[in-house]
């Protein structure tokens, strides 16, 4: 690298900080950079700088926001007696992607990993059986991973919301959509056989 | 993306216009530099914007460099008697990488290109002569690609340096090494072909 000027190697070696990306790719971006106009280079510096200054958690939900309570959060016409916990912005964001949920979140950045040293008190537990003290919430519908650690979760938040009148649902694990069955895992087929349903109405 | 707070958006709108990048990489992108330390994101954001501020042309080879003279023009220990021209900065950083090569440059900027109405006085053929006027070189080895504008851009080249005292080269074509042949095309095997070397000392 070497070989280019100093502020160039600085960029690509700032660029292959990023997930995925190797010196050649970081190479490729700033060449784009170079004959791309100021104006756009100038913006994607200004958004990654805005980005660290504004984004803050939702202090009710504690998904990413620019204010206090997050657009979910402020939506009137959300549901606000169903709750979808999840372990991080980026699960929330899939979930909103499907366009299949109404309801509201509760992110716990992250997930149980004894291994990992996290316990409840490490992931937003606390804060979620307060929300269902509260009360107004019928339904609590745990969209944590199928991880180990997901699953682990999973098990977890039922146990402790156990004691609270709200139904408590799992997200549903099977074959995906438009997959062939014989590139299903053996652990995915295993599931989507015991949870099989009836398609008869006897 | 209307998931995410603007802030987010934003900043996933402008990584996304990186070349090969889709949002889905933007996103991944954005939810790293959440993570990552503030000032890693700073140093990333303020590198892009050193890249426009800094980089100009070398006022004699024109590649990239942050002074009025890159580095390789300033190296003593660098073959002054030895010119290599080449389309691109990103070409020569290739060559460079290769470690073979202990001479000078001349970036074009461009290759000969008609249907695009790119001729002789829109790449910097006429800062080659004046270069090679100026005397002290011995040797100009061109180096642009092996596409239909690279070949047509050496002819020229070529074309123009004859009636110079000096020795005109060019990069060779073939089989790459460690290549099987059955995956080289049609192509490149003819010109290895018709290129082939004795090996032997008669």
């Amino acid at each position: 690298m070497y070989y280019y000027p100093p502020s160039i190697q600085d960029l690509i070696k700032n660029f292959a900080r990023l997930p995925g990306i190797g010196e050649k790719t970081a190479e490729r971006f700033a060449m784009y950079l170079l004959r791309a106009p100021r104006r756009e280079a100038e913006q994607l510096a200004r958004s990654i700088l805005e980005l660290k200054e504004k984004i803050r958690l939702c202090s009710v939900c504690f998904s990413l926001s620019d204010e206090d309570l997050c657009r979910i959060c402020r939506e009137p016409s959300r549901d606000t007696g169903l709750l979808c916990v999840v372990e991080n912005p980026a699960d929330m964001a899939s979930i909103e992607k499907s366009g299949a949920f109404k309801g509201r979140y509760h992110v716990l950045s992250g997930a149980l990993s004894p291994m990992d040293g996290i316990g409840p008190d490490d992931i937003r537990i606390k804060e979620l059986v307060a929300r269902v003290e509260q009360g107004g919430i019928q339904e609590v519908f745990i969209a944590t991973g199928t991880s180990v650690e997901g699953e682990a979760t999973a098990a977890y938040l039922f146990d402790v919301l156990e004691s609270f009148p709200v139904k408590v649902t799992r997200i549903a694990s099977g074959v995906p959509i438009g997959g062939d069955l014989k590139y299903v895992d053996q652990l995915t087929l295993k599931r989507a056989i015991d949870m099989r349903r009836s398609m008869s109405r006897k």
